[in-house]
């Protein structure tokens, strides 16, 4: 796995973890409905968990950042599910994100197997 | 999975944590040598953020839990052969949390294979 | 400040945090109306992360821990008041946590102005 | 104060606490001696810490953010104080960036007192 690559994947999980929280609490929090129903705010919470877990492994050269980057991919994958069932601009737009990084981090991680 | 069970994981990653935090501040960094070699001083703050998001997403009862539980199994165990490689006794003690640790997520990411 | 102080700073400031979590994640979302009010959420949340940082700086021993103390102290007792203006037994219970995490964290903040 | 103001303090707080874990883990932990140091260390994670959570509650369009903000700058400055006194290009680089967050992140505490 080059520098770039990782480098790629740590401002994926940052992107998606910025836009996370802000479809959280500007968006969701207002909107109420489906979109504060309890499953999705935890799920939206882990991903943000999630992201910033990897991306702190990525950033400090840890050798198991693969490990967190697997598991990050898991949690983007669902969040999206979840976003993209409430459905609306906004949504779609975090759930993109959510994918990005999820493809990114199991790239990541399948780069431990390989290794 | 029951809630016991459940209950029991989130002790054991703070106790996890919270051995951890104390024994990379108040020991390795006095000890210094291999005490802060980087390689065990990154595997260390890894086991304190991985132990941290495995009990958060319990705590919030997230149906993804096991993902982050199995993640924290690898890098607990990764910290307690550091810990080991050092030895003495704080280091043996905090080992052998991390491995209880390991083991009690390592049970929590099997329940969701079977499950 | 001694010792045993510190520690019981700690503590209280695990219990509010995992009494909040359990309250917002298990309570909270559950409920909905002005449970899920995007004011309480965002104060629940910001209690949630400020009682970490306190509780972390005490644990590694930092000499700054004062400064983090008097900020989980205000974002405490703003969280009391959001749970007690909801009411409900576990809304109550939830700000007893945060008011008794709250004073010890102001008297711990006071000991800095006092050294 | 302005919404441009806030994006300024939460890319000032980035940068700071990615600068911060890049030169801690990447820097200071492969050059040893006076890096090591564990009042250094623990400042490093302080700081680190602190951009963290102000971030945060900018993020989140917290009410609380001046608190964490003000929190931040004095954690900042600590920082910056200890990179200096080590001194060499990259740990001025990182005092850089904390002189800078602490700035943004102290007029942004003061907002609140005028408010």
């Amino acid at each position: 796995m080059q520098k770039n690559e990782m480098q790629s994947c740590i401002n994926a999980c940052w992107e998606c973890r910025t836009l996370c929280i802000d479809t959280l609490f500007n968006h969701c929090l207002q909107q109420g409905g489906k979109h504060v129903a309890p499953e999705h705010i935890k799920v939206m919470t882990d991903c943000i968990q999630a992201c910033q877990v990897a991306a702190d492994f990525m950033m400090r050269g840890s050798s198991l950042h693969m490990v967190e980057c697997s598991a990050c991919a898991e949690v983007c994958d669902a969040c999206a599910d979840s976003c993209e069932k409430i459905g609306g601009e906004m949504m779609l737009a975090c759930a993109k994100a959510c994918r990005l990084c999820a493809d990114t981090c199991r790239a990541m991680g399948k780069a431990k197997k390989a290794a």
